[in-house]
């Protein structure tokens, strides 16, 4: 490819609503181009990158024996209300209404389009398993779109969908998958981990996150350096420390600590470490009839260390929050604990109120809590004596650097990560409601055991300059660079030499299958270098007519920081060694 | 491919609603599915082959020099708002609102976003010319969406849109791209067209439609067996006859015609030729004032001969037409003509009309028309002696076979086509209205000339199956196959043998990267061989038993009778060679 031929077109400046690397390099090196809120072009730069991705993620889901297919954008309403999730997802699902005011939807994931064809196509038990999967625009009316492709509406995923006849033989599917996800990502060149997610309602340990390692990533990846540990907050267990509970030392004594409603502030006043403070946090259950009126309410107080961080997706696990929980009211509150929040504290209470401690706090011996009554708080508390065991106790926190690995061969570490592909066990969620069923061996209907597979093939680039950029610009890894070489002549107009070993030069390696560049707009060399730098190419060849008096041209990867010399004839012969290595 | 590890689910029967032989046997062959009115699903059978002709699309686009770039299917309401499309486009325009009640539209094509890319990137006459295309889905809701992927809702579309800085540079990139077309359709393997079109006002010959030619076409193709003159209808001219007019031979005559309100109908009644009427036909045209009340308006008399058909693009390019006509109410027609429709003729007026002739009925004698009286006619007009010459004579009607060809090089004949592709000159069209414009070498700002070029992706392979197709099946040209091969070993299951040779027939063809699928579904002889005429792979090879113990396999293409026997070791040097051809 010669730049003469494409579309170049760099910025010196990126828009002020670029708030992230990722966003901030592609609007400056011309790969999107922002149509609207959330909504980009592909600019030919850019559409390079994705066209890579698609494709090894195409290779390796067909290796894997997933079958591609298309489905539609525009889907009509009725099968997304088969399965209620027309009404239940919120704004984000773009509906439109066609010429007819007939209900369709632009879609956001293709789960109820795919259960629909499996349910007619797949009849017999002796079609299973199968796997379909499409590379296809999707639309999420995200309420705040940013970031770029990182959090865009309009994007493109690869969505699969698996079809077993039971749940073993799902196993397996979903297995292969996560075999395929993890050749597909080695194949990017990036940083990842794959970590273990919670499966929701659904249970065991069928869900994978595949998030590309990145400091500034939105999600916390937790993982332990001594084992391939590895799994998101929600799911990442903080086990019990090792007990028994420590001996009371302390007596329990209520002390002012006017305007402390933190234990921060707690703490700071009475000169104790934050870990020897409790954090309350009051929920509560509704018992409904049919109808859905409350019958009655049950409020629930939970207990975690000062210094920790209730997780919210644990406090969903507790056996009787389990089936939904909301936070009390401030009236519930002031009726069980005598005050409004700031002060609470599981002893002195007005009404019963189930406690559940945290795993850590079960274990806590004279610790400082709210003394329900405003500017109070008491120390020196213990289980046992000051109060009783609490009702239940569970894992109700973030894990934090430092924890044990829950197996049990050494301590957590924590890094951040974006997630780009997740792995996920669906069980008969959709095959259910949309009665998609198979005959089976005993000639009975069964449903499908399905599992989803998503990779946001729009988003990777995002993730992959997140990752990969330094001051100057974004740095590819090769296998997904838009240009995996680039040939930057100086002075092509003025030296017939220059321009003739470039073009042999460009000629001979575009020969060979490598993706190359020749850089022929006759720019100077500072503007081609910086342009260069900015989108990134790993590799760059510099042809001048001083250097090539000596049979020399300068070889300098994307993060050399000097090039190297080399002899022209020789050149060619090193790329294709690099970039077969 | 083994066909264990693809779908594979063709029907015996074809839903009701497919009326054409494509749309029943895509359905039949299990390529598409369809998920709502004109919207499918493209089924992994059916992908393969939009795939294909996607990538010869885009291999021949891109040796033309275009660009690939990728624009958003769901696009803001404000850039067609600046064209007006937005308020223009009728119900054919999808049109949503997102969460924040803001206009959005589903793309039917994309000039105003490619035209709001260029104004902003294309900034100087250094930078052109420019082709950007995007292969992309689309959608369009026609009110009464039929014929499968013929007339669908949601379609993929190669578009390209091309930016000159004058009219020579943009002719000659429609012409680069014309000669793309030619190449692209050259190499799906379809007999085709490309036939001159009307450019509509901006005049010109640049505009073509690339017809597939099928006799269950929409379209007339006007052609010249003798020449490579090709048009449509509305662009096809009728030459004027090879004058003088003939002398009047008969004296005119007022005859009774009771209830003979069309030309046929006379003609038959009065012993003559059809070709000897005259048909009328009574047009308006109005003056309106800066507000749009009409001033005054104009009547006019059109005349063909009774045996031809009208065009009303060619009508709409009349002097004095040419800024917009509309039929005559019936009270124009009393008021100038003294009678109903039926026996209208250009003699005998109550008031003035203009009067435009068809050039063939200027060239009449001894004329049949209407008495302008009920249940009369006039027979034996004659121009000069019975009425004035009329006021105006051009090129009214539909060419029909026989005609002389418009380039002096034989006589026309007409075939049925489907139009796939189109490329048209449009000049500023949107570049003015979207101001546009770059810095031409002279410092001065200057609106872009387009072009714009489609190709219907999903359409094209409907037309090959109009084209090629049988009682058995569809017949694919090896192009744009799914599979180009097919080896299908009888009783597999049976003998080791069989299966040894198939698949390592399969490998071998693979490896030499021919699309090969081996059947190794276990079916019977029978069906085996029905699913694929019916799915159309043009080429196939039987391995049995008896076969082998000769060391003998059977070819057959799907247009053979009979199959070849071979040996199977020649087979595959056969079928490299046949492919390669």
């Amino acid at each position: 490819m010669k730049a003469s031929q494409f579309l170049i077109s760099t910025q010196k400046e990126a828009p002020a609503d670029a708030e992230v690397a990722s966003h901030r390099l592609m609007m400056r090196a011309g790969m999107i181009k922002k149509l609207g809120a959330g909504i980009y072009t592909y600019m030919p730069m850019g559409l390079r990158v994705i066209r890579k991705v698609e494709a090894i993620v195409r290779e390796e889901m067909n290796r894997a024996g997933a079958v591609e297919c298309t489905m539609p954008v525009v889907q009509p309403a009725e099968l997304w209300q088969e399965t209620g999730r027309f009404d239940k997802m919120g704004p984000e699902l773009l509906r439109i209404q066609d010429r007819h005011q007939r209900d369709f939807v632009i879609q956001p994931t293709s789960e109820e389009v795919v259960t629909d064809i499996a349910r007619q196509e797949l009849r017999s038990y002796k079609q299973l398993p199968r796997n379909l999967y499409q590379i296809q625009t999707k639309f999420r009316d995200e309420r705040r779109p940013r970031f770029g492709l990182m959090r865009g509406r309009e994007f493109i995923m690869k969505d699969a969908y698996s079809f077993d006849r039971d749940a073993a033989s799902a196993q397996r599917s979903y297995e292969r998958m996560s075999q395929a996800y993890r050749a597909i990502f080695d194949r990017f060149g990036l940083r990842y981990r794959a970590v273990a997610a919670d499966s929701g309602a659904i249970g065991g340990d069928l869900s994978e996150e595949f998030q590309v390692i990145a400091h500034t990533g939105e999600d916390a990846i937790v993982y332990c350096p001594d084992s391939d540990y590895a799994a998101n907050m929600e799911k990442a267990e903080a086990l019990a420390p090792a007990g028994p509970r420590s001996a009371a030392a302390e007596a329990m004594q209520k002390v002012a600590t006017p305007g402390k409603s933190t234990c921060a502030d707690v703490a700071a006043l009475l000169g104790l470490p934050l870990d020897r403070t409790v954090k309350s946090l009051v929920l509560a259950t509704d018992e409904t009839d049919e109808r859905g009126e409350v019958l009655r309410s049950q409020v629930w107080l939970l207990l975690v260390r000062g210094d920790h961080d209730m997780n919210e997706i644990k406090v969903g696990k507790v056996p009787g929050l389990d089936a939904g929980f909301r936070f009390a009211t401030v009236p519930e509150i002031i009726e069980h604990f005598g005050t409004k929040p700031g002060y609470l504290g599981p002893i002195g209470l007005k009404k019963p109120v189930r406690i559940v401690a945290d795993r850590e706090v079960a274990l806590m011996a004279d610790w400082v809590c709210g003394a329900n009554e405003e500017d109070f708080h008491l120390r020196g508390v213990n289980w046992g004596r000051d109060l009783p065991e609490p009702h239940a106790v569970a894992d109700l926190r973030n894990v934090v650097e430092g924890d044990l690995s829950p197996d049990g061969r050494g301590r957590l570490a924590i890094e951040r990560g974006i997630e780009v592909g997740h792995v996920f066990y669906l069980g008969t969620k959709y095959s259910k409601p949309m009665n998609a069923t198979f005959l089976d061996e005993d000639g009975k209907p069964k449903p499908f055991e399905m599992g989803c597979y998503g990779i946001g093939i729009t988003r990777l680039p995002a993730a992959a300059i997140e990752q990969n950029h330094d001051e100057r610009g974004i740095v590819w890894p090769d296998a997904i660079a838009p240009f995996t070489v680039v040939v930057c002549p100086i002075g092509m107009d003025r030296s017939a030499e220059v321009r003739a070993a470039a073009e042999q030069l460009h000629d001979e390696l575009a020969a060979a299958g490598v993706d190359v560049m020749l850089d022929d707009r006759g720019e100077r060399p500072g503007a081609m270098f910086a342009d260069w730098e900015l989108i990134g190419v790993p590799h760059r060849v510099v042809l001048s007519d001083r250097g090539l008096k000596e049979g020399q041209v300068e070889y300098q990867h994307r993060r050399d920081k000097e090039p190297t010399r080399m002899p022209l004839a020789e050149v060619a012969g090193f790329l294709r060694g690099r970039l077969a290595a």
